[in-house]
């Protein structure tokens, strides 16, 4: 049995996964602020799944976590964590001390990717593009994770895409995070609703224009990932999934439009089928934690 | 001892190269123009390496050749090389029957990014950017290149950057291409000078306004090419290599001035040191013929 943790901006998920992938047990946790607390919320993670499962920290083949940031893999250091409160940690360490076990650690992404692949069943090369808060993506080949020379392959929400575009928190303009992400949703579309993507996207079904020519741009920024990922890496599906992709199928199919629009002008991207190879996570799966579980592995 | 052959639109290289990889002996043919004429320069080649070395065809320990077009590298068929005259042409087969031995047939970028890997003794991963009549890269990881899930990874030039940008023949609008390589030169500095690029440098260092507004978006185009191959792929090493490549350290300082300047504004590009990643392919080695030789081999 291996244990995966997904870290989150508010909660925690966990779980045991059996020898064959499949998801043994889970539970949800609500996330501590700073250094501190996030250790103590994976060694009570790991401690309520051994509850559920009878086995102590030592008894699992694996643990792996999956954590917002900048991740060292290698040593299980975490830097700017923002949303965590968590600046610079030595996680892997911290719960080693802890638990008396190693610990593996991995960007959430990169984890989410791993679970996706798995959870999907995919082969080949697959892109994992997370439409969070930002925007970036991770990329899993022959299901191990693509890292790269320096560990920021995926960083694709830093791309800019067009001169005239907003200024992005990265300091450069028109970045696809600007308009593909919650936080290009938020920068354009004031609300108090706690769902602002459902909330944006129930506004464009009811025919407001600013609300569909966000939602245009939103798709087409999505698009423009995906398009991306295939000329660059030539994955063989991208995966959309992070908070935005709870929009479901309203949001597909108008990523689905863009694409196939775009077909329709250009021989040459009709050539690369950019439309079917992409797909939504499945809603409800808890892939990051899943992927925690993988992370490190002989499958991961 | 390996053999191999660069069918380029006007010359054809080839070389023979000895079990260390040095450069043996080296020969240079007008390519033919049309399917039979492309198969008889290739026979030539061979013989004339033959000569210089005294082997046969059968002699070399592998014969590769690197040509542009989309070429399916498992069947040796080449499809669309438009500047040899070649529309669809099974030139594996074809050299096998008139050599009695297996060519290796792979495209001239992915064959001169091997053979810059190579010569340039590099380790980990590495995109070729080639800057030709259009633009397209090769990325090689490890010492084998990265093909993709359908062959056409690295195509970065039909990714548009800017909206407002002229028409690609690929249909879409602001492809990196369209400033980023010879015909897009061609496009904005008319002239009946035999090298443009050249004229085009001496006129902006004349203080031709329209000049260095041209040679400012090259610079930027190659930049931004830079920028899409680390932030998604996360390769160690960009290799400018191809015609624009002549152009030299003028070149390569214009796109040094750019990528600093980004990383002046923006601090996440400064943490990803694009500049430092960036170098030419050394001027006056056969990469592309050298890459060739190594297609498919253990190396390769």
């Amino acid at each position: 049995m291996r244990l995966g943790i997904d870290i989150g901006g508010t909660k925690t998920d966990a779980v045991a996964v059996d020898e064959v992938g499949g998801l043994a047990q889970r539970v949800r946790l609500v996330t501590g602020f700073g250094h501190a607390a996030v250790v103590e919320t994976a060694v009570t993670a790991v401690a309520r799944i051994g509850e559920l499962t009878g086995l102590p920290a030592g008894g699992f083949s694996s643990i792996g976590i999956g954590i917002p940031g900048m991740v060292d893999s290698a040593s299980g250091q975490v830097a700017h964590a923002v949303n965590l409160g968590v600046e610079r940690l030595a996680l892997g360490g911290e719960l080693a001390g802890r638990l008396g076990v190693g610990v593996r650690i991995e960007n959430d992404v990169k984890a989410a990717a791993l679970g996706a692949f798995h959870v999907l069943g995919l082969g080949g090369t697959m892109a994992y593009l997370n439409l969070g808060t930002g925007m970036a993506a991770g990329i899993v080949v022959d299901g191990r994770l693509w890292r790269g020379a320096t560990g920021i392959a995926g960083e694709i929400g830093h791309l800019p895409v067009d001169p005239a575009g907003a200024l992005c928190g990265c300091g450069q303009r028109g970045c696809l995070e600007t308009v593909a992400s919650g936080s290009g949703i938020a920068r354009q579309w004031r609300t108090d609703d706690p769902l602002p993507a459902r909330a944006l996207f129930a506004a464009a079904a009811d025919g407001d224009r600013e609300a569909r020519a966000i939602t245009a741009r939103l798709a087409e920024g999505i698009a423009a990932a995906v398009r991306v990922l295939v000329l660059t890496v030539d994955v063989d599906t991208v995966v959309i999934g992070g908070g935005l992709s709870h929009l479901g199928d309203r949001l597909l199919c108008e990523v689905h439009e863009v694409l196939d629009g775009w077909a329709a002008t250009s021989p040459f991207l009709a050539s690369v089928a950019l439309s079917r190879r992409v797909r939504l996570v499945p809603e409800g799966t808890p892939v990051a934690a899943l992927g925690a579980a993988l992370v490190g592995g002989a499958d991961g």
